[in-house]
């Protein structure tokens, strides 16, 4: 931690800084310069935070030196983290990227759905995802068929040996959600819902974790470290766009850098979802190559047998031919930049 | 809502929309423009959402007309809606501005609360609020002492006649919360929990809706929504700040404006939040200034009787002494509006 | 200058940093900690960037102590700038606010613009402002009527004894504009526009600069530096509005806080546009009080003769009679809050 | 343009609203709601823009149908847009993406110059870029060399037969300018510096318009079109990423997704610069293949023989081998790429 002292700062303001540190167990430095003093400390404590320091009189501000997040830091795990499946599924580090798609709701109509997983199936996709519990801007839109879809999820699973994803938006419905699926899903609305975290954090279920509106990187990770704090390190993170100035032409903007940029700072996996960092059928495939380009382990998009009378999320929910299209050609690229990146590394060890 | 099709829709997908929306009660008209052609739908209905028009192929973008929040508008409820307390307190419409004060977190020292507490009541404010159940960014920081805190807060409440506030963050907690508190508030972080919402709408205890770090203002009416759409008609929303580019010198930029435009679309009483807006002491009585003159129907400020040793907020918390200075300014600007209101509301009847 | 260093950085990297600064007269300390490796820079120097120190090999991160921008700062300065103008009028410091009032554009109309200064005038206006050269987004948008409105602004401000400020967009008009106004203003979209800030920085005419629709405040003082930095130190800052997620009800979001902001860390005059700032005629009152009340030196407001058949922005703009309503009122809050604070500085001297 | 009318707008007020349409050559239609009316115009014209409609009493919003760049349009203009130089090289259309490199500054030494214009060459680049006038946040920083700093752009491009690009900062430059190089490069601080697009559009000068960094899609579709307007088709779009709420690991996001919605709503080239887009030398690989996979029609990205001792942006230089090794394979990506496009075309076709 870095403290710049206030211009007026009092030696008893700066004394106050240091004693607070060293009764912590921070080693501490003072520099007196001609207008600002400095206080640096050393030590990897949690039990003072940058909050409780800068409260002191006579602070102006404190820096950190160390990421915040810890458990999820490359600082201290340096592989990536690989999280498989009973089926042999694996997501993260070498691994080819995999593929999560399906309906933004899960509908009364299983035939629909099990069309939908038919295809994923199909084409080499390895998850069906689909909402039973919807979060909505608005009251007055679908709130999603709860345990009769999470059902279905189930039934489609088993019928065509997909792994399972579903969104869970409250803790209490944890247990029940992890009776049918694979995979829970945290949604960008919750990505700062502390309780939900916990209890996510407390079983060993995977865990992708959406990117909130405006989470800053930093505090995506920190919501990551909330699950992993709590004993679960299978944590997938997902970047699905986030808030700008601009959403004339898409709902959000992709940050697509993010996924290298996590992948240096963090060893979780990271997955995208063009779907919702878009809002727009055409630009699900051009967005989910540039997430694969960059390294992402996966990615995530909405199919629909008929998007025309899906729900919720129609506009952005890939019809079944156009999916199958999509897929053939992604399948291409994963394989390509999949045969280079195991080469390279081949020829490097 | 008003369609506008692709350059290359058919005349087979504008039947689509022209029938999607006949179906659902919608009076439709049809203008085949040289570029494009623009369908428009009169009807007050919410079987069919804009998202579900949007999906249909052919479909460049809807356009709505009328505000998608309707029982939070004012073209539903002209007059403004005032909230009463058993104590005759009120929130809202020409009542003077209310003032809710009191430390982040309740903390270990019940005697620095009731300081806290007594300056309060002292200075005139209504409300005393305090945190029992803390969402934190980071899992290292300090997350709340839960039941003891609430014992706390009714206690220092009933002992200086203050109505109290606290957060609730799980649908879960709610029924121990009422058994303590006058309100409950709803963090940004919540701000689209839709179960919690749902929870403290089914409820008639007041809330406190604070607007989400990246809520739109429609998107805090729909919030809002949620809530009245079960049946509570008590909520009080809170502006709070929003996240903007720049961070370096406030946490967040206030939206001062949204005050008076929320005034105009909505009938709910809205207060501000300076501390959490600013995230700095220095800024907190010239905020609340700012706020109370554009018409806030209250302010809510952080007040800690030890703000070097708070075990959150600290940094922007007011010292007691510091607060009761701000009290004193703060009540000369209320009466003198609330002067100039009333009398000029007088004369103009 | 703090400097983290990646964590596998070599020592040779960390020398070459503290080479790099002790050749440029920095004094350096090095802290070599478990994970990361910190070296702290001491001294007032210009001549090495913290870019030029991020640039080296192993770098991870440089932190600034000191804020940029050093004529603009209080560091440099502690009294506030008042910029005082021949007639006696006097913007910055213990100052009553002054108001800067008039169209969007001159138009071919001079007898409208002479209503506006008149009304300007009789309401105790000090500057009456109009666009002789137009920033437009759109190429279809009306782009000003140059020097004759130039001449229209001269004639309006003698025949009303107010002082006069227009817009400069591009250097080569600067010596024009200075012939007929006495203050040139930069607008919001030319914050940045480095060879026009030199420009007006080689002259000693006051300058209201504009803040930038997406500028920190960092980066607004940095353009006042610039400046400042050619020798003219008559710059007025003015908060018109940033850039947010959302514009629906407001054009942009006004950060009233960057006022006292401002205030601390420079001693420049800062006013505040409200016209701009919202977009929404309604929104215009509201906010210059806002602005007022947390300290801004002055406010200025579009106003039109008819503003139904503006050239441009007449939706913000002010009829005349509701100005001078607006004015009335603005009126009695500055005069309230210059009687509190002199009183106030009188009784502390 | 669609007009919503206020609940409480008159009967006059509507006709108003359609007598000024009329007059302009608008046809109506007047649709009366229970609470909102709707007034449609329909025409293509510019004698009337949505904000002097918005401006009439009674009008609550104006909605545009028809998108307000005409000329950078493809509702005007089907095929893409092809440049295409002397020595024949094109950008735009089904042409093989190209590559703009070189320092951010031009320096002192030529020879540093050269190194890296002969990497350029020798890896296949079509043009060489440096800054001779530099935009500077900061007055401290350093301003480039001017014409010593064309001349040597001259010099290496000639050396090389390598095209140039450098930025033009103000209308006064041009000429100069253009005597040097063969490409003008407007940078994103003066995308909206409208003196300068008019002089650049009144010549035929190839300019590559970079997005400012609140530039919204729209916003920065009529920037080009400004520049159209004047009679210069030859533009370069360049997504060099935006401002968000997060610059801690990226100075800027890249809006990847932009370029496939550019490339649907408009008919000019659009290429990426991920250096200033990331502002991190090791995110430049990444993100200059999200944007070819996408569809960029180019690359952008800066080089230094010397990042170490870099005048600017050092830490977002590649330094020559790295970027030998990133263009071996950014050029089998974009041969990869081209060889599906064109195959792909060949056999539709």
């Amino acid at each position: 931690m870095i403290i710049i002292m206030e211009r007026g700062s009092t030696p008893e303001n700066r004394q106050k800084v240091i004693d607070l540190l060293e009764q912590n167990g921070f080693n501490t430095r003072i520099n007196v310069g001609d207008i600002y003093t400095v206080i640096e400390a050393f030590g990897d404590k949690t039990t003072v935070t940058p909050g409780r320091v800068a409260a002191l009189e006579g602070v102006r501000e404190v820096k950190i030196i160390r990421e915040p997040f810890r458990l999820a830091s490359r600082d201290r795990k340096e592989e990536d983290t690989v999280i498989e499946f009973p089926n042999g599924v694996k997501i993260g580090g070498n691994n080819k990227p995999v593929s999560i798609v399906g309906p933004c709701s899960i509908e009364e109509d299983y035939e629909g759905l099990l069309k939908v997983a038919a295809a994923a199936k199909e084409t080499g996709c390895e998850f069906l995802r689909g909402g039973a519990f919807k979060p909505r801007t608005s009251p007055y839109d679908f709130q999603g068929h709860e345990e009769k879809a999470l059902k279905y999820m189930k039934k489609a699973g088993e019928e065509t040996g997909l792994l399972t994803v579903t969104e869970v938006m409250d803790a209490s419905d944890l247990p029940l959600i992890c009776d049918y699926v694979d995979v829970v899903q945290i949604g960008a609305r919750n990505v700062q819902n502390f309780k939900l975290l916990k209890a996510v954090g407390k079983r060993s279920v995977p865990v992708i974790l959406k990117r909130g509106l405006c989470s800053t990187i930093r505090e995506f990770l920190l919501a990551a470290e909330h699950i992993m704090y709590q004993g679960n390190p299978n944590v997938i993170l997902c970047e699905r766009g986030i808030r700008s100035f601009d959403d004339k032409y898409t709902r959000n903007v992709m940050d697509i850098a993010s996924i290298p940029v996590i992948k240096k700072y963090s060893h979780l996996p990271i997955i995208v979802d063009p779907s919702h960092g878009t809002g727009q059928r055409y630009l699900v495939e051009p967005m989910a190559k540039a997430g694969i380009i960059v390294g992402a382990d996966g990615v995530m998009m909405e199919v629909h047998h008929d998007p025309e009378n899906a729900s919720s999320d129609g506009k952005q929910s890939l019809p079944v031919p156009m999916f199958k299209d999509v897929m053939k050609r992604l399948n291409t690229l994963t394989e390509r930049l999949h045969y280079e990146k195991t080469c390279l590394s081949a020829n490097v060890s």
